[in-house]
């Protein structure tokens, strides 16, 4: 029963939500529905309360104890009298015969739904991520999964670099194919590649310039030469739900010795960090460490003409059915611990000069860490 | 001030969320971020509060009047004497200077904010969906979007079904270009050809024989002839965020007058009920009207050997920035609107014979509806 929470003996878990949307409950029953079911764990037994639609479907393939009918549940509240029962009253139904009233619920269990409950007199009590704490550590069958999936992100951004490698530069913009080299297009190549191996990938960043300086903008529009690209790639498999993640800064043109500058230092930061992951390392320590790392060789961060620049976002963040999961390597931080899968992800913005991101995956082990990503570090495309 | 809701002078609309997960906030705010971040409708006034890392982008792209910096509203709260400001306070800082102690907020808003609201004094009222009600009834740039979605899907489902009509028999199986023709293979075509568009395909349908006989069964392995394959493909444009929706049932081979009489029974029950649709029409008569219509033509619904078979899914859903949102053509209903766009889909599901399912995306008009889709209903590919 690994995957049931610890709790009282009267307590029970609850949700309500669509598996889609919900990472924790695909996690728990591994059954991907687009509509909201209700999954219940009461006194050791995996339960799920299925529409008539997807009754077949459950029983076949949800990782679940029993796969009760919606409809079932429904003919039993109108006989104990209730005239249109909601999913609450289902849920009630269910739990009354386990005298129930106690219960375990996601932080982001929808209020409405809470409101209703604690009506009937239920006590919640809501847990936030992780809430299945095993969800954190990472199988050898997940690690698979999540290096599955960098193989496709690595293909995909190998392809798009020889784009960029065989483009032309004219009037400090990128050619290629004797159109000008998009944001766009560059982007659109690299998700298609991605859906060839299965993978769906959306707001990849394929961003130039002075866009690169928001670490978020997507990019739009010519690609620079001579300025900083950067590529920040995460897929999901559409087969396995798990995600990758990998970002590389590369140039097409003339270096100066500032933005080399600037690579270096964000590469050997990345690289230090890399070093310092280990089972029960502090990743505060580490992200702070970085920030120290910039602020002593004169990369200052802070808001400059009402703009942030330096270093500003956190170093990294736990992969698996969700692209942002626990731990995290930031100001807020986690230790860290064997099986985490982890991103290493610091970066320099200065508006004027560019911007530069190097990011790894790695999967903390006891005395260190294997790096997941196998792509090279190279600024210049030449 | 369209998209900001009805409330009493004294109360506020708060979302707690990721637009890019919620797509309320969505269209409330025009702004895409993965994480979550904190909206508020104060008094008229539309306000984001954005981290560092966001606020650049949110002043250039959003729709709102104000974006307030989540790290001067931290500064404030901690001179206000809170040690470790969390979301919910930095959220209780902005708000008492408004004098606000009323919140209106989705249904889905997260449960554990909701309960540390409360304890600060807030009265929380959940509104359920459609939130805005504006956004069930589609602008005319919605619909050109929409229909954007739409003329990709067609090109995807139709480069398919010319694979399938170039397609060999053998065995009962389709062959193409010497190797086995399957439903992965099949799904890949279409998402990839769905990619080079910018839109994003998941979970489409390529389904035949039995596995068709599920609605919600995506298909795999071997696609067989003589037996009819359901296409239901439903991506979401990554440049605008709406989906289109269409559903194509075909058969490469021999057909048996059963199944061809099942086929014809869908087909005019869908372009029957299409031409019920109208300003004004009630969606839960429309879906009642096909149900009867398949038990008068002797097409039961019901369990046989514990699995549903018949007519057991809704007719219709209304399509937007959500693949399945309001409002309905199913046995809970709505009254349909003008502006509204919604999908009809009936279908058929006997296992041994076989499944069909037909589904146009249609926009309700004042008199009728004008249909958005533009492609052939062929069953037999020849």
């Amino acid at each position: 029963m690994k995957r049931t929470t610890i709790s009282q003996p009267e307590s029970a878990t609850l949700f309500i939500a669509a598996s889609e949307h919900d990472s924790n409950l695909y996690y728990a029953t591994r059954f991907m529905a687009p509509d909201p079911f209700i999954y219940l764990e009461i006194k050791g037994e995996r339960v799920m309360v299925m529409s008539d639609l997807e009754m077949d479907r459950a029983r076949a393939q949800a990782s679940v104890d029993r796969v009760l009918s919606y409809s079932d549940v429904e003919q039993k509240a109108k006989k104990q009298g209730i005239k249109d029962p909601t999913t609450v009253d289902i849920v009630h139904v269910v739990l009354k015969e386990c005298k129930v009233r106690c219960l375990v619920v996601p932080a982001n269990f929808p209020f409405i739904y809470a409101m209703r409950l604690q009506e009937l007199g239920y006590s919640l009590k809501p847990k936030r991520d992780p809430f299945y704490e095993q969800r954190v550590v990472k199988s050898a069958e997940e690690i698979r999964q999540i290096e599955l999936s960098q193989r496709a992100t690595e293909q995909a951004v190998a392809d798009a670099h020889e784009v960029l490698r065989r483009a032309i530069i004219r009037d400090d913009t990128l050619w290629f194919e004797d159109k000008i080299l998009t944001s766009e297009r560059v982007k659109q190549l690299i998700n298609v590649k991605l859906m060839e191996q299965n993978c769906v990938a959306q707001h990849t960043i394929v961003a130039g310039g002075e866009q690169a300086c928001d670490p978020h903008n997507e990019g739009s529009g010519p690609l620079p030469a001579h300025r900083s690209v950067i590529f920040d790639v995460f897929p999901r498999s559409a087969t396995s739900r798990y995600f990758a993640d990998m970002s590389r800064t590369v140039i097409r043109g003339t270096t100066s010795p500032e933005l080399k500058r600037l690579y270096e230092i964000v590469k050997d930061a990345q690289e230090d960090a890399i070093d310092k992951i280990k089972d029960g390392a502090d990743g505060m320590k580490i992200h702070q460490g970085i920030c120290v790392r910039f602020e002593k060789a004169g990369y200052k961060t802070g808001m400059v003409n009402g703009r942030m620049q330096g270093y500003f976002h956190g170093t990294g963040h736990g992969v698996g059915l969700d692209i942002h999961e626990a731990p995290r390597i930031s100001r807020t931080g986690s230790l860290l611990q064997e099986g985490h899968v982890v991103t290493v992800e610091p970066g320099l913005y200065y508006p004027g000069l560019g911007a530069v991101r190097i990011e790894d995956m790695v999967l903390v082990t006891k005395d260190g860490c294997r790096n997941l990503t196998d792509f090279p570090k190279v600024f210049e495309l030449g």
